[in-house]
């Protein structure tokens, strides 16, 4: 499939890692992670270099990892140290390992040259385990392209609509919308004023109406963060008779694993009420329930893109920042391919 | 896919056509249907303009229809009303609407050049909703060609087998057959005399034997009107000794979904005992049944046929409506592809 | 599909063949098989020549087949010997009949000129219905290439691994390993010493350590037959203190129905305790249980080959028996490629 290989796509929240193995696609390849003895996460290619079976269908032994069809024993690095009848291993005898970055409870892998893998260029989910904040997150498996999910996620007018029931507010069609630009990256501000409350939060008591700033960043490949910020409807955060002050971030990273079909990631993070338990347990049922209105959506679109790949389509306001989230993506693969090709 | 576009095809039974979404694939295209507050059947193209996703996931407003992602408004006649954040529409916010048409409870619509739609050249099954006759009809979704169920529907030598537990007679296997063609019509005209009464006749106490006349009328694109004319065996309708003297209409239409898909339109119209609910009650699930013996066939058919589409066949003589009326589709799909080279 | 065409392939165990039709895709081609009234077994081909319908959804008439669609009746030559409303049949009114052969309670079908098939030339299974042995079988479809199947059953290394639950023994893991080849067969001798029994033998109360000897033949297309001998661990088969002497023969015999899917047909085999049924029944749902680690295993194998089925794969001592055997079914497919071109 065609995606940007040189670049950090996320790979799991860190919390999915342990001592078993854990099957995934990425970019088309099976990849097979898991923790050792010391905790280090590690991404192997998930196909036994010997018959070709998924190592995932195997086990951990202390730092390694045995595949359960003839009992080949990788190490960590890849490379094979034990296979059945034979004292000399024969050249070849490894599988691929990939790069992986855990920061901030999320975990990065590099798909494309181990060589250009900087962990410093990894992405930096901070909220998610800053002191202060309170998070959680998950994994869904969308089959529908992972651009979509970008487009989902920068333009936040399907809110008042596709959300209508769980987390949108149904006056939020009118906001103030600008947009920043960056070679790597674009931002946009969206400022709802006097909207609302979505059924959830009448649903735990809120009623009051709000003004309501959020803040879209998209960076390569796939990553999209919403910093949410919520005050009473016409006061100012420091306002003293400011009855709500509320930021919410969002974190959003989708890895392609075919063509149509991807992982969405995400996070969600507050800075307020941290230790409320119930309030953490109802925003992530919440969330959880509103993303998945966001997968079935998306997958009924990919089913409709699929009769037809080649049906027009109209950009709204609201798409600027997903147009332009597609343009650096592209011109990101004209470059890669630039590189290959200088390369050989 | 290939078929014929400049044609009316069935799209739903009107019963079936309400203030509420309905999601249908016609000739590959995603196609959604509703009514508006008088009761108008609208059909448009299943596929928002803004971002494609399907419309039938929306919400009926009135006599517009929402799009339930962004929450573009459309109204009837295709074109865009509303959408979010902007009050200038682009060109081209619009999707493509189908002209339907109502006649005697079916629904039918045109998938072609709609400067061609000419209601009057609509199906008029009139039985349907006639004065001194009781109806009834659902649409069946078959995983095979449309035509498959074309050649069944003339070719009634299978009642004898296929429906042998249900509505066919066991000795229904020798009838006198006659053809009679038209440029755009095909009909066949089936005698069979002194038939032993089907499992249904007997469950239902009708024990005498019978015979049948039946009238097989196709039309382009895929519609066939099954005539069925029974008397006690041996005796002429106007005969005063004669018991039994029913006339029954089986109205049969047929839209390709894909190249393996269609959806099986059919109707049940009889003009005896039409106060009769019971009888109408089992005659209704008596057809169900048998017409699910025919999809059950066809599907298997259809997953032959993929085995190796260049399979040789043979033909009986009860093949000659269903070839005539391939025949006939075959040459206007010559003509509409002649037409539209014309055009071009 | 590429696969031999002019050789015996298992059809079926004798035992599933009776009065009712059973349907299998052998090479790509559906395959309807029943059993006359004298008990000869037939194959034809499962698609009626008149409209392709499958004639396994028919019912058997004596000793002929009827399709269920239209009525045919298919003689077990596969000549049409009646058809609805003609006493004269058209030519090509018949499906092919394939050659099948029974011996020891295994049915073989020939896929390919039937002027070719020698039933002499047919695998003998003999220990199946031997006097003095225990026997059972099953057909078991697995949706791998059957080539997979071959490579695990030449290459017991997997049954420390794959079977550590059920029939493989932990320390089974550095036999004496020798090949034979020749121009149609290789055949390797795998001698294991002093194993300890396995979680199956436990169950049987078997604590004893063993010494195995195991001898794997394998026969074009995609024969295995296994034999093992188990003695007590250090002692001769001949040695009046040795406490177990047993012969276990497995019988293997894959048929391709795609480049992806195949029937494993599998026979097991004993010639101690041959009239303890207990024990029959504890052996047959134990090799069920374990080769449905296989079916499970190869599957994700397949999956695994499909993502990429150019990715490399290193070979292990092991691997010299299934290499020959490909090697083998390789010449054999360009032999046949040539005889074809010749007759041309």
């Amino acid at each position: 499939m065609r995606a940007l290989r040189n670049q950090w796509y996320c790979a799991a929240l860190s919390k999915e890692l342990a001592g078993v193995p854990l099957a995934r696609t990425f970019l088309g390849e099976p990849v097979v992670m898991y923790r050792t003895t010391d905790g280090t996460a590690v991404a192997l290619e998930d196909r036994c270099c010997h018959r070709r079976a998924p190592l995932s269908k195997g086990a951990i032994e202390g730092d390694n990892l045995r595949c359960g069809y003839h009992g080949l024993l990788y190490a960590p690095g890849g490379n094979v140290i034990w296979a059945p009848g034979q004292d000399k291993l024969p050249q070849g005898a490894r599988v691929r390992r990939y790069p992986l970055c855990e920061k901030h409870g999320w975990t990065w892998i590099w798909m494309g040259d181990p060589a250009l893998a900087d962990p410093n260029t990894a992405p930096a989910f901070h909220w998610y385990d800053a002191a202060g904040w309170a998070a959680n997150g998950a994994c869904l498996p969308v089959d529908a392209n992972y651009l979509l999910l970008v487009d989902n996620l920068m333009d936040l007018s399907h809110l008042a609509f596709l959300h209508i029931k769980t987390i949108g507010a149904s006056d939020d069609t009118n906001p103030e919308l600008s947009w920043e630009r960056g070679p790597d990256f674009v931002r946009g501000l969206r400022v709802a004023r006097n909207l609302s409350p979505s059924t959830r939060q009448i649903a735990q008591g809120d009623t009051l109406k709000t003004d309501s700033t959020k803040i879209m960043t998209f960076t390569p490949p796939a990553n999209v963060v919403i910093e949410i910020n919520t005050v009473e409807a016409g006061k100012r955060a420091d306002d003293p008779t400011n009855r709500i002050n509320r930021q919410l971030v969002i974190l959003d990273s989708m890895t392609p694993a075919t063509d149509s079909s991807c992982y969405y990631f995400w996070g969600s993070c507050r800075n307020f009420r941290i230790d409320d338990t119930k309030l953490s347990e109802q925003t992530f049922q919440a969330t959880v329930t509103a993303f998945n209105e966001d997968k079935d959506m998306l997958e009924a679109e990919q089913r409709i893109i699929d009769l037809d790949p080649a049906a027009p389509q109209i950009d709204l306001v609201g798409d600027a920042g997903g147009l332009q989230a597609r343009r650096i993506v592209a011109r990101l693969l004209d470059e890669e391919g630039g590189a290959r090709q200088a390369a050989e």
